[in-house]
């Protein structure tokens, strides 16, 4: 069963092989990995160089920690996420550090870190699984998270598990494909639903 | 002069290689080229795979588009993006389209688009140049961009120019390095601060 996209253009194997499981092996994710994971993020772009990206990382090597976290995501992503060895939130600061200014492109650009830092995981076999279903009021009460940063996103980070091995509902979300919308739908020239590209 | 990044942990090269120039070669990116491009966009993970991304194109070769979205960028950005033969508006949609509620994650996912598309865009020497400095209301009117659709960032897309045939502060912007900050200080494990990883 293969999970790589049906792309209607060559692209990135990288990218086509990318996907968000619900199963996860309990197979730990080394060290050396997980910090380059992160450091890709580091490389993302982001306006006027901002960086407003902050995470919260725990792993199961720190029961007492990947606890915390996990307490921080809805109930319905504790069911399968607890299985993942490493488990983050993504965080944002809200303005710019400089001038105190709103940062309009913060939620946006912590996006991009949390794109970089899943596609270097895939070319090391690490699949991430992002959630907005989080509580974001109990992440900032439970980890001391300042005034000025905002709790957006959960994420699961692993190897994916044997979905055999796993409850039927979440293995049958992993059999299950996530179909796009066409770029004819989402990509316009010269006026809002005129496609750029023919199909 | 390489614009490779001073890495601190081994990440995949395209990653390394990618940055947002100033001065653009006015060489035309080939259709086949931009159309993986956004391929690849529509590829990026969503909240509940609702893919709010949504992207307005224009290449030089048609100049009236080009000189319409280049209309929506702010004066200090059209100075330099003018140059880039690809320029697109970055918007995304706000609620979901299932039930109407609000789309918590739309910014912070069409900045994983984005991201993604910029690592394509790398794969081809093709370099992305994002910018939030735009005029929304100006590109809502121009492309009557429906409600519940936000327009938030501006992209220029090409191949790097040569910066000597290129005006001063844009060649000197060029030579200019976006440091980062070190994973220490924005990658945190058990509290607030604390960082996950040792130097």
């Amino acid at each position: 069963m293969s999970h790589e996209a049906p792309v209607d253009a060559p692209i990135l194997a990288l990218l086509r092989e990318r996907w968000s499981p619900y199963v996860y092996s309990s197979k730990p994710v080394p060290d050396a990995d997980l910090r380059a994971i992160f450091e890709a993020a580091r490389w993302a772009p982001s306006s006027y160089n901002e960086q407003p990206w902050r995470f919260i990382v725990a792993t199961s090597a720190d029961a007492a920690a990947h606890a915390k976290v996990l307490l921080c995501l809805v109930e319905a992503n504790q069911a399968w996420a607890k299985h993942a060895p490493v488990l983050a939130l993504g965080c944002h600061t809200t303005v710019h550090a400089k001038n105190g200014k709103p940062n309009k492109a913060a939620a946006h650009d912590l996006g991009q870190a949390a794109a970089q830092l899943s596609i270097e995981a895939a070319s090391r076999g690490i699949r991430v699984h992002q959630m907005i279903g989080i509580v974001p009021e109990r992440a900032k009460e439970l980890f001391k998270v300042p005034d000025g940063v905002e709790v957006l996103t959960g994420l699961a980070l692993g190897y994916p598990g044997e979905p055999a091995k796993a409850a039927p509902d979440l293995a049958s979300r992993d059999a299950a494909r996530r179909p796009r919308i066409s770029i004819g739908e989402t990509v316009f020239a010269g006026a809002w639903g005129t496609p750029a590209f023919g199909r």
